[in-house]
């Protein structure tokens, strides 16, 4: 809680009833930030709920503590459309610290036409989030298109030589591209939180 | 340069003249940013500097059109000595840019009382680079202690289970305090380029 | 049996009838120490048990002929909730020599003030046993914490870049504490081992 | 040499005689196409020309029976100054079949302008050779700019994530982009013989 | 589009309803050359149907707007049975674009006659595909009896040291037959792009 | 030093004059417990001993502060004699606390009369610390006869499949003798302190 | 069938009627040697047996034209009872071609009584197959115990470290005992194959 | 000594003095068999044989008691004139025992002709070696062409995608070729080895 940084319980591997605990355990804290309920499934969020009420339901799962709307452009790039579930969870936590996200899905390098459609918005935007798997490399051409600071995730999408998302982890962290930052494998929870972390000037600091 | 990102030349590889000449190529786009040479051996630097005037030496190499001082509080940890000459690339990239940084060496994890030192450090930072090698667990520990965003970039340092980096990078990656980001293996050049990335907002937007 | 460390039937992959017969043999042996048969499902329980009556059932599986109860302080530390069954298996192992363990859940360093907690007892334990998993930074910072022998236990637990307790492995056979010591992943009944043989000159030697 | 594909001789590891003898056997064959030696030192060089006359020397090594021109567009392009080697080793074998090249270098996509303005290159060439380390992204991006074959290599430039090679080798051979083939780390020759096959109904045909 | 080389919408991972958008957004672009679906099960099958009339079934699943007949000669050869699937994705993409396939399966080199078999379509062939797990040595071999261009294709059929494709996948990168190209692992859409463009010049260009 | 865990400077990638201040650094903090300088070139080893007086030169490096004997059998086995320096700076390490070892070369289990040779000396051992690179056998061998505990220490030694260490830690961690315990690649210094931490109790607790 | 070695088919992945017509093309050749039918599920057996009359039923799968028994002595050893089903699938391959074998399972090396007590049966021995997950020790200690040839397959039983039989797999080819020869991950036919060409100089040469 | 197999000394990392005692440590057992002292450099050799006089200089280094004259056809294949050191420490092996052997190197796959070629030799042969780096493949394309045991030697010649050694590793353990055998990377030696256990019956068992 002392970051100022989102907790969260992930919910795989946890009973419902050790899920209900874990969030009631971080909300008896009082209210320092957002608490999360990740990859829930439904009994489990129904535990969540039924012990902590006031959640709302997102992407990401449940959100208890959301924070009230806060400045800053946040763009979500994902190369195909199976890349969607990573990106919306990263939107989610954002949406949790009250930043609204624009989410612009299927713009892989294939057709390079799709990712240039997005150069203002690239321009424009306070941080940006590219979500991608196989080759990853939409990470290194979107950072060659904004002097934003940009989060890649690599996703486990597809299949063979992408290798579980390992592929596009090694390719993401040896862009070329100045600057590009990475997070674990299918990890848009970790991409939200970085985005967080990156927009506190905007919010004038911890809050 | 559109990005406003620093243009860098990587020497190694290149003979003498095609640095010099790579260095021309950028500094004739005009007074865009900084442009750098990094990694370069005497003679490399000796003949960029030649067919180039007015260049900096810095420990990430010669720089050319370093900004003005600009605000914005960088803390950089690393976990040991051995760490120092991929901190100081990051440091350097960050000073042609204007921008101020602390140093903090060898403050690993195994002695935990030299991270929990830097505890205010910690907290007051806009952007805290992390430079680990071995298992890399500075930086999931200087996570947990700053709202900031954290950079972490994997070293090849040690020997032995630490694999040339690889074993960092993958800890890093999947480090379990929220919103950690990664650059390469050894990457202080990216890793000080994500930094600046992040001061953005706080130098009053691209420069 | 010689070595009076727990005799052990895997019951993964064998048919109930494989089980008590394995079991038996062992018993066969004579009273020369505990014998268990771990993560058996509920017919190979009942098979072994029919045929070898005497067992009790404990978090690693049934029990043969454990030991009474014998001095030793033992600390289990794990970094997630998700991390709890391979810890179980190691106090299993241990109850089944008669030594008491405490376990203390969720102490990831995301949070340090948690491990920080428990500096008092890791002072005063015998020996540590820490589970975790992904980046798996518990054990260097636990051993950091106490000068008793530490065994760490990379765990499969999470997703993405944990690379199924790949990336914890060769975190913990790579931490910069000294004297950190690894066991397979997921192998709690392999760390319960250790530290049996770890406390052996508490009990007066091999028994 | 039946199938009328490049006879080299791999100069590392042999001694001079053994490449200058190496050489000899392929030529005894008669003049069915051309034979090269690669990779080799001056005293290799100079025991294989001073035993087999006639050579041409190249990028790609010495050439005896090197083809007359033949047609087709060939686009060579690295992402960086450093794969230059491994691109000049297949410019040579075309060459030594009697085809132009275009080489094009340091246009990798973390400035995406540089690419772009091979755009009409790319669409008129009968096959593309992308020549790329590190996350080897400009196969894919060249790829979507052009229906001609391209042929990706893999290169071990650059350091840490980069993994000498293998990064780039994943990535390339999971490209998003359909039909980017792909040959083995810096093997600037084998991209060679593959244009050349590629290039064959421009020939009218084995030759 | 732009490229003439084949949009394909791959379905895993989408919904029914996602999946008959996608190929409606490729095809409201108008008719600039065959789209497909692959990969879709039942009922993503019927969703894409209903919304978009004219469809072809075929091995690679959904095609629309296939070519008229176009000349080539191609050749795909397989290892064993197990790789048929695969073998027929390249063959069906090659369908939709009017080029006709010879598919010869289970032509593996432990049974070296089986491929000798093949010499003369070998030599005959305008582009040969290459279909392979396990050990992957029948596109080495193959590429010795051609000098047209060669394509491998690793799988991920069999078991064990085939590490599901991976061994496959390094093998034919790095085969000493010149020339051999390779694409991702199970790629059988990949490989039967990659031969589309190698047939252009036959076509008189793209289409 | 509160672990009472040696303190230990790495020096490779260090000054002499880094080395030297890395140990006055420690030495400062009073008499706590052995300081060692470890793999030290000369001039390390010159520099450290100028600015640090009253050190003493072992196989693990310069030692100061050496406590006085204490009780405890340890047993150090190596496979081959090329695991012998890493088998020394565990041997140091123990010293420099006090204890005895003895120390049986080249007992690999190829000739498994040899390991049974010790037999009474693995029954009687307080610890066991075994030594071996390539597949790294001896580890559980060596564990099936000793109750002790045993710590593995898996080399670099040899060549081809070891894959520089890989290998054997794989096979170290993977051992079905229950409770073998395993340190980093080459890590005779953490085996050392493993060792170190598990005698405490003959030593009567921390010193 | 110019070998002599088995013909198989590997049933995974066919349909009924593939496994039954692949059974019939390799039996239409005539008796030239036994063929199998490998690893097939009910429906498979059911419809080659069916369309080929006078099969056995084998732990190897069904077995056509098995030769008549031949001189030559086996013994399979397993480490544990998980290895036997791949155990029994060499023995199978061993028995369709007349030779005898004894299966001793569960002699792992971590109780070495177990495979000392073999010593006479491994030093009798024309030919020794080991078969061992985890990390494959049995297969360097039986050859150090027999001057036969040793044919060691590294199995994927067990979990964790084991690596899915990589562990044994790189373990059993980095084997410090002169001589160990490996197989396949779980490949017991090819374990059979190998043991039936060592022993052709027995049954006087090629049957 | 006891199974009859070779001792052998490998000298790298062993100083002279070192090199001599081991060798004298096994000739002093008595006259069991030939003793080699493998890879040594000048000055070892030079020791060794001042300290044991006797020796023969062979391709595997110095040989005592060496064996007179034994039956057997070997034949060692390589790929590549490359693989020749490894091959000859192979038939250096096989000579000290008695067996001469055919050694026919650059017989790669990529020309198939030329292990066409060695048809009869290999129907011929007792038992085969195949020497081979990259993709490996004639190990499999041999062993199709023989009922003869095939020891396969994967080897650490060439670069990039060979990944010194571990992709023919892989390959010939996953060859579909039935009843391959491979020995670890470059280890000729052990391939010798092999090939002696398994010429046995033809030389009258154990000698
Ligand atoms: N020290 C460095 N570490 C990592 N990347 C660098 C470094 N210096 C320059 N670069 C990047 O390397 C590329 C320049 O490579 P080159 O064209 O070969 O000079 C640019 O993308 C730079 O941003
Ligand atoms: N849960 C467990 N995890 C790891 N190893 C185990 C476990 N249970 C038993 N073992 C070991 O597995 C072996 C028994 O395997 P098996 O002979 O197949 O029953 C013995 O070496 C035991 O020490
Ligand atoms: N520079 C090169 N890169 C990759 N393969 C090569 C190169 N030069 C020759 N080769 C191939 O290496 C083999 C020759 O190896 P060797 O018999 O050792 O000379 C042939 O298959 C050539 O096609
Ligand atoms: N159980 C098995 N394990 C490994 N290889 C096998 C097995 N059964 C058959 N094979 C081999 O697999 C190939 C047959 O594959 P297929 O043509 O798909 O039936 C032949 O090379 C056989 O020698
Ligand atoms: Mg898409
Ligand atoms: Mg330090
Ligand atoms: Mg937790
Ligand atoms: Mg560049
Ligand atoms: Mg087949
Ligand atoms: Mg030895
Ligand atoms: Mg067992
Ligand atoms: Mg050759």
């Amino acid at each position: 809680r002392r970051t100022g940084i989102a907790e969260a319980v992930y919910a795989p591997g946890k009973s419902p009833e050790q899920c209900a605990a874990a969030v009631a355990g971080l909300l008896a804290g009082g209210p320092a930030g957002p608490v999360l309920l990740t990859r829930a499934a439904p009994e489990q969020v129904e535990a969540a709920r039924e012990r902590n009420p006031g959640a709302t339901e997102t992407a990401a799962g449940l959100v208890w503590h959301a924070l009230p709307p806060a400045p800053g452009t946040v763009l979500v790039l994902t190369a195909g459309t199976g890349d969607l579930p990573v990106a919306r969870e990263a939107v989610a936590v954002l949406a949790a610290y009250g930043h609204d996200s624009t989410l612009v899905a299927d713009v892989g390098v294939a057709g390079l036409h799709r990712v240039l459609a997005q150069r203002r918005r690239l321009a424009e935007a306070d941080v940006v989030i590219v979500v991608a798997g196989m080759e990853g490399a939409l990470a290194s051409v979107a950072a060659g298109l904004t002097g934003a600071p940009v989060i890649a995730v690599p996703t486990s999408t597809g299949y063979g030589s992408g290798l579980e998302g390992v592929t596009a982890l090694l390719a993401m962290t040896a862009s070329c591209s100045p600057g590009v930052t990475v997070v674990g494998i299918d990890n848009g929870f970790g991409a939200g939180c970085a985005a967080v972390r990156t927009l506190r000037p905007l919010t004038g600091g911890p809050r």
